[in-house]
């Protein structure tokens, strides 16, 4: 049965790669031109489900993105890791020496600088998605620029590509996050990975703590991020990801951390995409 | 006595805001077009001095700039935080209605994209530097482009603003960084932070035990980052700050991580700019 998954981009995007990957070639992508139009949809009930990037090994993690999330109560009901390459495409038999400009998205555009110091001429300008690039190069046979896009990109927009894997470091990981409206993964079985996010009190000692009731519950702790709570100095939020063997040990340890966090709150509860 | 500081950015940018409240007005800023171009006039002994923006309120952590410090083995030595503040600069006498284009760092069309949703005809467009943007329009008398920047910068270079403060979220802190190429606070007095890197393996407890460790050292946790290591499955890399009232308690909390954690440094040890 193909489904209505909306998707940062267009087709020939990471996200839209991700879409078909996770959802085994039934996914039906509704192109949004930003993460914020994506909720969007899914607020309006136009889609169930989105497909949202998170973090990069690279860069980080995509706070703003945490937000939309958390802000919305939306819920992460899974994950999905893409190794991203790079690579630069224009029209058939044109070389890189007649490229005056890159258009990209500016993570691209910065996981690829160094490729371009040796391009002085070329100037980076920032758009909005990688594949739109690819795309309207394509359908207007624009000269002179290029784009940053996936060899899948290349494929659908019939784009040559001028050089490949061009971002400076090549293993370039990014975790995607499949989000709906609230979590429909009603059966526990599966379930062995959780994102979590609470609060703390300035005080010495009040993330160890935390930390001790996860381990004693026999979580894992695959990533940990804090942040300072805006306008409301000395209180920390923190964002974490917890692994798990049994769903049970899970529940005792959220039980313990909602009475000694504040605010906490299960972003979401999924499988393990690592294994 | 007047010092060299090499800042990200032009005269007029928030780095060369930072550099002249840090250094009273005595900082002769030597202006880098990027923070790789900053560091490498750092390690050429152009200068014994640079500033660095290091997190954000609203996007965290700037990652490649604590890739920057770590590879180059360079010395956190200073801290200051800085309200952002940012305004849609043009030519004297031209409306928001002839603005075609904005020309800024992304970060700062990141910051203030929910402003431009109302002005849809605008084209964003990826620039190096938000002052040096303003710079430009003021030299060559540029028509329908504004720049992004700060109040500073339009009286530099007398630019009119068109509407202050555009950025979504109000309160919009950056943390920069003071980096020398050694640390030379020789004398501990009034140290009463410093900035830490660790590796440990994806092991139960293992960032619990550390931070158990900080806590008995009565080490206060201002900010934690894990971050996988790259082609290292299983590792993770954790970017810490420590604040502390004792530098004898700090020492010891060191020499036992040293043991504790792998490849444990210390980033900078430097007065706290909060209290």
């Amino acid at each position: 049965m193909r489904k209505p998954i909306a998707i940062q981009g267009i087709r020939g995007s990471f996200h839209h790669e991700v879409a078909q990957k996770y959802f085994n070639n039934e996914a039906d992508v509704i192109e949004c031109m930003s993460f914020d139009t994506a909720v969007e949809s899914l607020l309006k009930k136009s889609t169930d489900t989105i497909v949202m990037a998170l973090e990069n090994s690279i860069a980080g993690s995509i706070i703003p993105n945490y937000a939309l999330i958390d802000n919305h109560n939306l819920s992460i009901v899974g994950e999905y890791y893409l190794d991203i390459q790079h690579n630069l495409l224009a029209l058939e038999g044109k070389g890189i020496d007649t490229i005056r400009e890159v258009h990209s998205h500016p993570m691209a555009l910065l996981q690829c600088k160094t490729f371009f110091k040796d391009y002085p001429q070329i100037k980076l300008v920032e758009a909005k998605d990688t594949a739109d690039v690819a795309k309207q190069i394509a359908e207007h046979q624009i000269e002179g620029i290029a784009a940053i896009a996936s060899k899948s990109a290349a494929r659908l927009y019939q784009l040559n590509i001028l050089a490949e894997s061009i971002q400076t470091i090549k293993h370039n990981e990014t975790r995607f996050a499949i989000v709906m409206r609230e979590n429909e993964n009603l059966d526990k079985k599966g379930i062995n990975k959780a994102s979590l996010k609470f609060e703390l009190d300035h005080k010495r000692g009040s993330l160890a703590t935390i930390l001790n009731v996860m381990s004693d519950c026999k979580l894992n702790l695959t990533k940990i991020q804090s942040l300072p709570k805006i306008n409301t100095p000395w209180k920390y939020a923190f964002f974490v990801d917890v692994t798990f063997n049994n769903y049970e040990d899970y529940e005792k340890a959220q039980a313990i951390m909602e009475i000694m966090a504040q605010n906490f709150k299960v972003l979401g509860e999924y499988k393990n995409a690592k294994t």
